[in-house]
């Protein structure tokens, strides 16, 4: 297979963004990924859009997006896996490029969500549920989630404490990112207090609706080479899928299978093991969501992800560092460009150019991003 | 490039599909695929979906019709591209499967759109025009069409009979359709006399929503040529972007560049030229559309479409025969699933399985699928 690279990254300011529409946001990352690589539009070859339709009125997103980024008449389309769009999107540009169809595509992940109100959000995320079977019954996607928290309390012991140990950690990095949303310190306390979502989980327990983009320049081999002096290096790019209804899954709610079996296929695509990963960002939608991910990605055994965040081994500093670009509890999770936004921090890593949050020698990193109730999952592997 | 070919279709009944839901039309179209090329489930390695969400309740649509269709834990996503979906869904597939990824793929062409209302389809395919500058002043897709139409009437005297020879054409060959929606002919009168929808198109100019899927199963050469002894070649794959907003685009409204420029790529791809299309399928949203495509893939000259059609090139017998299976007209227009449909019966065609509609000697075969008012379109030629 050939050899493809990352080139260039841009990301918007997430959060509540009243001032910038969805092509305004898609821009915004596009214009900060070609500044990034120093390249112009010219040389994009296509885009592929990934925006999980549809938290705002437009429909067919690529096509308002790449008119906006002045990117006809070259080809553009829609890639769509929940929460785990973009990073879907660089799996599929990675196969256009690879196979030589072009030399140069842009992943623009973006969604723009808080133009509704927040239940109406939650009744859209519901629907990437089973809509026959499952939410009508009222599975939001905290509700979800709040199932698998509790499964995890009731076989290993789980705190509330350890879930709320978990943003701590996040918000405590978000506070170096200037792209997060919530760039404040809480304390254990303050999650413990803050009012109930779906026991368990509770407001700090749960990541934000936000608006946002996250860019991603991939190019092939001769190109990245020419175009700049630190490419990253595509390495593993696992993904994988499980039924969307509960009922439909085997064994206790402890783990997402998905994860694993994204995990697998992209640690043997790379040719590394969970103990060459040097920073990872895992998908936080919930602070339950991160331990169930340290257990499902090999960082940790399975009932012991709260011990490894104890350990401070998650930390800056620690044996796998996570999520310290503050995660999505942090920055907000505008559903389509949250995968782009990951990967783009493990690019910044891999580069040695994460400020203040730079891990010392990072030379292997992964990004693991869940699409719904675990239907989806990418894990994608990243070398400098 | 890597070759890759078509080892199997499948096609569901199209029409108002009270019977079944979004998950069981793709396991329609699914098990008739692997039916036709004898293959289990088992030998698929993931599946690309392709629906233009959401005229349905569902949402992330994958999730729902992988688990239907027994495919996880292997990789699935959405692609979009509104009408042109699933032709955009098999040139993702090819690049999948072309860069070595995986070995066979299905491209899942899939939509539900008929627990709509007429009025509430209308106002969400409206949105996939611009819904800033365009959708709120009732820009619906008849609308659009309408004024292409107008314009090539006012520039070339193109009249109304000319585009009811469409829809009486079409309509003829769909009686020799089992699957399309509307297996009865209809006349030049019956087409003029029919409810204006927005003049100068009336209701029998405009292909219908409807429900339905059909389905692609993609291989690379090798377990291509293990799975079947007649592989249809994928040749060429061009796929374009126009900017959404009519006020973006240049020239006059009697062609759509993006299909001048997609078929532009398809055939330097696939190094042959318009005249060398055996058999074709083009996208008939509206009478008038065809009449466009004729002369956008360079069938006929600007302002002659009408002519080629009088003169029946596009018939059976003809130079060049055009929608013999019915085009959208008579089969109802699914939007995920249109693309992969005209991709079938061409490669039926070049099978030489098209029973009463096969064109003698058919070796080379083009399906053209315009995404929405042109703001995408797919060319994509094929081969035996």
């Amino acid at each position: 297979m050939a050899r493809v690279a990352i080139v260039g990254v841009g990301h918007s300011k997430f959060g509540k963004r009243s001032d910038a529409s969805l092509r305004e946001l898609a821009f915004e990352a596009y214009s900060d990924a070609l500044d990034d690589a120093e390249i112009e539009s010219s040389s994009i070859d296509g885009s592929v859009v990934c925006s999980a339709t549809h938290y705002d009125k437009q429909r067919s997103p690529a096509g308002v997006v790449a008119e906006y980024l002045g990117l006809n008449p070259k080809p553009t389309f829609n890639v769509e896996a929940a929460c785990a769009s973009s990073a879907v999107g660089l799996r599929t540009a990675w196969s256009l490029v690879s196979s030589g169809l072009h030399d140069v595509i842009a992943v623009v992940g973006v969604q723009k969500m808080t133009e509704l109100a927040s239940r109406e959000i939650q009744e859209l995320m519901g629907r990437a549920g089973d809509v026959m079977w499952e939410s009508p019954f009222g599975t939001t996607m905290p509700a979800y989630y709040a199932m698998y928290a509790t499964a995890h309390m009731a076989r290993y012991g789980t705190t509330e404490e350890d879930m709320a140990a978990v943003t701590v950690k996040n918000r405590k990095y978000g506070t170096k990112n200037a792209k997060a949303m919530f760039q404040k310190t809480v304390s254990i306390e303050d999650v413990l207090k803050s009012r109930p979502v779906s026991t368990p989980l509770k407001l700090f327990d749960c990541c934000a609706n936000a608006d946002g983009a996250a860019c991603l320049l991939v190019a092939n081999a001769t190109k990245a080479r020419k175009i700049t002096d630190r490419p990253v290096w595509v390495a593993g790019l696992g993904l994988a899928s499980s039924p969307m209804a509960l009922a439909g899954r085997h064994g206790p709610m402890t783990s997402f299978e998905v994860t694993k079996n994204a995990a697998k296929s992209a640690y043997e695509m790379a040719r590394v093991k969970a103990s060459d990963i040097d920073v990872a960002e895992v998908h936080d939608s919930f602070s339950i969501t991160e331990i169930l991910n340290y257990e499902d990605l090999g960082f940790a055994r399975p009932g012991k992800g709260p011990k490894l965040l104890k350990d401070e081994e998650t930390e800056l500093g620690g044996k796998i560092p996570v999520n310290i670009d503050g995660g999505l509890i942090s920055k907000g999770h505008p559903v389509g460009a949250t995968g782009a936004s990951q990967i783009t921090s493990i690019v910044q890593q891999l580069r040695k150019e994460a400020g203040d949050v730079q891990v010392d020698g990072a030379k292997i990193g992964l990004a693991q991003n869940i699409g719904g109730i675990g239907m989806y999952c990418s894990v994608t592997i990243l070398r400098s």
